[in-house]
């Protein structure tokens, strides 16, 4: 079988469509219109502008994922889609805004620093002026070492990984070899080895050093929100100005209460620490405002349709996504306002183009990924199956596939066929138009932490697109410069056609998208 | 004569010091003390601490300049050199300090942005909270559009280049090729074609268009000034939070007014511009407090010597330098001092080695070179030759060389003979010992830009080193990432050990270096 595929992932390769045809129709004259659409005539970076720069910020709750989840829905009707709906998909938490942040050095001279409250920490006590107090927690037994301390001060925690000066570039694009070595993946494993993410050695040991970290974290918080402290600044990844961003304390409504923090940019942060450990008195001031929304606790999901137009096949779904909510640091443009675009695009390419699908098209922009994939989760729940129980509803037989966006805004390279080897000659064929375009790889291999996994874990066929990296592990990804000016419009248009044609042919194909054996025994993931 | 030098320049490559030596001599255990005490015990990282952190940025005429002025002459003097001094050049102009710096989008949404004032540009009215106005002009009869039209508002100007992922590194280092092609250079060209900046086509072109771009903001200035605007928001160079600096108003005490102006973030400036130009209304908010210094307006450096030990060649100079200033949005750690560690570390290293210098070494850390080589150029006049005249002083003839380290914070690969053919040899031999530290390429080539250039214009043998660039160009230089966190301790310490010998075997030589012909008929430069 590895074999065989091999062959024609190679035959794709050289784009001789003649042989991939022999197993899967490809209605030739569709594509053309679907090129033509969407390379001529986009509307995806105009989406990717309102999503970003007019929504801005989308927090899980929060008022710009709101502004979206109306606009979203609003932009899908007016494509002429049916049915478009903001769907509550149950109980998520607070919802949660900046209102203003500023912070400063101010001894021993004034120097502007760059950070970013953390979700979900309040407000500080007004408009503050304070010492500088460096605390550095390795052990729970440290924690004592700042007995009567810390009052009123803002405390300062130690840098992990001092930038420096950087030789690799930030972006870079999946190579010959690197799309080789996927295509010829077995099935399984996690997370493959995409651009710019480094393969992991041990994912147990990190595991385990995380929750110890964070255990011993929260018991830092315990200390200081006893001793009196007024804030924290901590280290954010990231350098030159970037800082990587992420909460600061549960979503939950009950959550316990924090101190104000923020992440701070690593040379800020450095220098305050270099001048404390000095002997230098530091002082600061700093005002962060942030307010709580409690009166809506609800997650939602946007979603919307293109009715199916065969009798027999109309009753069948198929559905694409991606997550419309984001980090707060920045306008969430590559995670993932891009893969958003990139879908409401296809569905407008669609409408656009004229073409009837025989299966029903629905699309659904996901809330509350970012916590945890919430919204697919509840969604698929709500709609297909409990993962915990595995008993099926009526609609799990009528989805006929899910394709997911949401690893940046580099273009299609392929497709993850998540250990489906029965989709692999089909993708193979499907892919085999856009060999020119550089999309052409289909792997076994299973890649995650994203919203098609919700429909995996249920034993739906749900799969995520390879695309190039560009700068998303360095620069963008849950950053405070993941803003509209990484997107690149050549990437997002191609990715958009690419889309909309495997859109097309599920909804065409006589028969749904073979699926792997259903789970049981499945857990809630 | 080229053919020669190459052999030389190949016989040092490969480390055959024999051959060198039938030329120069060289003081192998005073080297090994160099090293050892330059290696082993360095504090080259320390002072680049107190320079970048403690003393902060140290714009011509501010008080980090001050600061820095106060610490060098104490600390040289620490280090047991004589005749410490911060010793004035002249007139300089107003000193500027930024005492709060503060600026956010308030509508559509909060965010808050990366922004610095720019030099010498006033505070606005206490906190403003304005309308933003996008004004694009590119010729002067654009200017008409605006009337009546900015009463108030914040002006936000177009961005020029907006940023896109980098397939680029930030950082590299010289390579072999690169080297090779410095040591076959010929004598003259401009500045180098050093890692990181790339080769200028056509300078003068650039140069026209420049002045003239300089001409429309003066008038574009005095348009806004007349029209009532609050604050000009410009667009930094940079991407990824890091924002490249400049002066917004000249140093002279008496500048003509000009607005609150900051340097911004490239990316938070397009947010500004996409949603103005979508008829989106913008506001912000944003509080600039800066002061100016008029009591003291003269220009400083710092000097301090190693007396010499011959009785006949003690009234004899050699000097080594770079300068102390820097831009004011960071500390300046690459620009310059790194160089201005390595200068003090090399002194350090000569007097800590025990050492006797047959002639004087005398150190001088420049002001005001940011803004054209003040402080060298005066100091030059005031003690050598007025390159307008060519009058010499009687210390022009006791001058044996002038040593300059500016390219930031990169090892030594090797040095700028700048175009005297005679001194190739010389340093050919004294580099062989650092063949194996990867310093061994003599250049004629000249380059500029920086304080040898104030002795070279009057026929004294100035030079400057070749470094790596590391991310100089790409992220430091001039920008407000420009930090200690940039260093590279290995880097520095090799670069105060290449220094260090350097001026010893200038100070120990027979002769002074030999010099090019004097300029005659010179015009200030």
């Amino acid at each position: 079988m590895q074999k065989l595929l091999a062959a024609l992932t190679a035959a794709s390769l050289l784009a001789t469509p003649a042989l991939a045809q022999t197993a899967e129709k490809l209605d030739a004259a569709a594509l053309t219109k679907i090129k033509e659409e969407g390379l001529n005539r986009s509307k995806v970076m105009e989406t990717a502008f309102y999503l970003t720069d007019v929504c801005g910020p989308r927090l899980a709750g929060s008022e710009g994922l709101a502004r979206a989840n109306a606009w979203t829905k609003k932009r899908l009707t007016d494509y002429g889609l049916a049915n478009a709906n903001v769907e509550a998909w149950g109980d998520f938490g607070r919802g949660w805004d900046i209102d203003k942040s500023y912070v400063a050095m101010t001894a021993p001279y004034y120097h502007a620093m760059i950070g970013v409250p953390k979700a979900w920490t309040p407000s500080t006590a007004g408009a503050l002026r304070k010492q500088v107090a460096y605390v550095n927690v390795k052990t729970e037994a440290d924690l004592a070492n700042y007995k009567g301390q810390l009052r009123d001060k803002i405390v300062v925690l130690p840098v992990a990984t001092p930038p420096q000066p950087n030789f690799e570039p930030d972006a870079r694009r999946l190579s010959a070899e690197d799309l080789q070595k996927l295509s010829e993946a077995p099935a399984g494993g996690g997370a493959p080895t995409a651009a710019n993410r480094p393969a992991e050695a041990n994912p147990e040991a990190r595991r385990a050093a995380m929750l110890a970290a964070r255990e011993l974290r929260m018991k830092l918080n315990d200390m200081l929100m006893a001793e009196g402290a007024a804030a924290i600044l901590s280290p954010g990844r990231g350098s030159d100005g970037t800082v990587f961003t992420t909460n600061g304390a549960p979503y939950a409504a009950d959550a316990k209460p924090v101190l104000p923090e923020l992440e701070m940019s690593a040379e800020d942060q450095l220098r305050l620490i270099r001048l404390v450990e000095a002997g230098i008195p530091v002082e600061l001031e700093m005002e962060t405002k942030t307010h709580f929304q409690n009166q809506d606790l609800k997650g939602y999901n946007v979603v919307a349709e293109i009715p199916g137009t065969d009798k027999k096949l109309k009753s069948e779904v198929v559905m694409l996504g991606g997550h419309l909510d984001s980090w707060h640091a920045a306008t969430g443009a590559t995670d993932n306002a891009a893969g958003v675009a990139v879908m409401m695009e296809a569905v407008r390419i669609l409408k656009a183009s004229g073409l009837k699908p025989r299966r029903t098209i629905r699309i659904a922009l996901w809330g509350e990924e970012e916590e945890g994939l919430h919204g697919s989760r509840n969604y698929v729940k709500n709609h297909f199956a409990d993962p915990a129980t595995m008993q099926l509803k009526p609609d799990h037989e009528k989805l006929a596939a899910y394709f997911n966006l949401d690893n940046g805004a580099g273009k299609i390279r392929g497709i993850y066929a998540q250990g489906n080897e029965a989709v692999k000659p089909i993708f193979t064929a499907w892919l085999a138009p856009f060999a020119d375009m550089g999309a052409s790889t289909v792997t076994l291999r299973n890649t995650g932490s994203t919203d098609h996994i919700a429909f995996d874990a249920v034993g739906l066929p749900g799969f995520q697109f390879i695309q190039d990296g560009l700068d998303y592990f360095a620069r963008t990804h849950h950053s405070n410069q993941d803003t509209y000016d990484r997107l690149v419009a050549d990437d997002l248009k191609q990715a958009s056609v690419v889309v909309a044609s495997f859109v097309y042919n599920a909804a065409m194909r006589d028969q749904k998208l073979p699926r792997k054996p259903l789970p049981t025994a499945a857990k809630p993931q």
